[in-house]
């Protein structure tokens, strides 16, 4: 059993989330993946409040488990002589820089290439490397709202809301994931690096998916909906005597079984609501109706007389989710041992696969925690030698 | 120049939304994929409404380009031959079926081991392979609400709504094209194959990320925060005299440049808005003069002002997103042309590589528009064996 990308070496030159989260899917399947951070400082993700975990930022954590990290300075000239010797030796570099930046330090493709020919770097940024709003700065909100699917997501009638989760920033990383995976498959067969250039709004262009071929086929501009549907119903939220929940019972099948879980089966022969037409049509009487049942019981008993009928489930918050039964089942809550010895908790990782096994996991690492053992292994330095680098402040 | 997963063959027995899009991903990177359809009906996404191009669904034209088509009865016995037959000459064996039904035709991972050690198969179903709710049936929105982030997305103290872009089916289809290039990679250097096995809702939970950790540390659930931040200020969306606009102006400088661009000078001099901290505190006091400021000119005007000084755009409505000189300069809309002679949009692919190139873009196929070639091709069929067979219903 070995991880799949095991003997994958990346420098990661990444910081914050959506650099980091690529890397992290990297180093969830085996990659060696060893943050490069400014020698003091770091990542500045390290910093992130609002909570620590002995010192740490739980926001970096949550993205920088299974890395190393070295210190080293960029802007020295004997960092930089450090940092082409680990290129020679590894198969990916990975950054996050504004365009412009790995050319200004001499770490593009172009002059990585020329040190190691078969080297693959990817850049992941706001807008690209080209274009002419390549060099502007790029947020998650600005990237969902340019991107275009804000614009539907919230309730008719009212402002956008942003997507819960960092959408802007991590399709970005997951993309970089896929094209370094690529560029790896792609080298093993012909020998050749390449370039990877990742825009976190191409990134959000690529989720518009049908909505946006709806726009350039037929003109629809996609609306915000609320939990509902735009040509369906009732697929919708509703509340309870305790949490909301969701049902998908937009088939005539799965609507009678809604009737019957909810012991109104003359809905289901109620001339407005009998076929899907129907439904959708008086879709107002039936949301008066359904809205009205289900305050008359709670979460828990409405899902147990649906659950087994049609698709139907909870409004998981944080909490729920993190001890819903099939999430733990599936250990997307993990544990390792944090330097300090106590256990920490993180999430674990989507991709399944045997007889590859379940991904280990290594906690985050201490700012500069892997420099010596990296520079020893990997450069052959000496003991004397990283001390004099450590005081002249280049690691 | 090479694509960078040419040479890999993928048998695709996905249908609708999630197995597909996972599927284009290793498309648009080069890979062959020849969709599996069911004699006579094929993906049932080729029938989704309400918009049609030539006949066919746009929804599932959204999802189904550089591919091609086979029908293949796989409930008959020489459906299953040449499934077999063509398992030996391919890499990946990929589906979303429920959980069983690869076993129940004998499609599964150990069987098709015993052909092929070197398959990689891969499966994308609602909740996985295992765990307690691993039969029941999932749509989108039920995994967005199950997997948590819904209850975050939307208005304080209103009803949740859904992100917008179905991240619920998409996230999936995204690991799943991580698991297969990742045991492509890996077979490259081992030789063996691999069974991955993804679940919507994994992937939903991979997405709370510091979400989900700010629970595990600090007992904080998030709370839907609209188009704001919890903890930042301001950074939201606004309504101007024509399309809204987001800002980010949490930080002094951002902020100072936002007053700057506003003409508004002296409110960042006001006592209640100086540091970040007095700028959460007295949040509603500036949403209010906010309002009221960005009211006054268009959009466009704002965007004038704001966008060389701090993080702003638009939220874009799709029409806009797709037409914005951004997503344009970045191929992100691009052109191929159908079977029937007509030039059609696609959406572009955000992983963009060089020496490889922009991906190539051919039409999504007819339901067994190369069934034949296929046939021919990699199975040495005549001619009058393929009519044999397709007047048996087989193909």
């Amino acid at each position: 059993m070995s991880s799949p990308l095991s003997g994958v070496r990346v420098l990661d030159l990444s910081q914050m989330l959506a650099g980091p989260f690529g890397s992290m899917i990297l180093a969830d399947l085996g990659a060696e993946v060893i943050k490069i951070e400014r020698p003091g400082e770091g990542d500045i993700g390290r910093g992130m409040p609002p909570h620590y975990f002995h010192g740490e930022s739980v926001y970096f954590l949550s993205v920088n488990r299974n890395k190393k990290s070295l210190t080293l300075d960029l802007k020295s000239q004997e960092g930089m002589d450090i940092f082409y010797r680990l290129v020679k030796v590894s198969d990916v570099v990975f950054d996050n820089f504004r365009p412009g930046v790995v050319e200004k330090l001499r770490i593009d493709y172009e002059s990585l290439q020329k040190i190691t020919p078969r080297i693959i770097t990817c850049s992941v940024s706001g807008y690209g490397q080209t274009g002419p709003f390549k060099d502007r700065p790029a947020f998650d909100l600005i990237i969902q709202a340019r991107g275009g699917i804000m614009s539907y997501t919230g309730e008719p009638g009212r402002m956008p809301v942003r997507m819960g989760a960092p959408m802007g920033d991590l399709t970005g990383g997951v993309y970089a994931a896929h094209g370094v995976m690529a560029a790896l498959y792609h080298r093993e067969k012909t020998g050749q690096g390449q370039r990877i250039d990742i825009s976190l709004l191409d990134s959000q262009l690529s989720l518009q998916i049908y909505r946006g071929l709806y726009y350039l086929y037929a003109g629809e501009v996609a609306q915000p909906v609320g939990s509902g549907h735009v040509s369906a119903n009732p697929i919708r939220a509703f509340k309870t005597q305790t949490f909301d929940i969701v049902i998908d019972a937009n088939t005539d099948k799965f609507f009678q079984e809604l009737c019957a879980g909810m012991d109104r089966k003359e809905l289901a022969s109620d001339p407005r609501f009998i076929t899907r037409a129907d439904r959708l049509k008086n879709k107002e009487a039936l949301y008066a109706i359904l809205e009205e049942v289900f305050l008359q019981k709670t979460g828990e008993e409405w899902l147990e007389l649906l659950e087994g009928r049609l698709p139907a489930g909870p409004i998981n918050t944080v909490d729920m989710a993190l001890s819903d039964p099939q999430v733990l089942a599936r250990n997307m809550v993990v544990e390792t041992t944090h330097r300090s010895g106590e256990k920490m908790k993180l999430l674990g990782s989507p991709i399944k696969m045997s007889p590859a096994g379940e991904p280990r996991f290594t906690p985050p690492p201490a700012l500069g925690e892997h420099t010596d053992q990296i520079l020893k292994d990997l450069l052959d330095f000496s003991s004397q030698e990283i001390r004099d680098l450590r005081e002249k402040g280049v690691i």
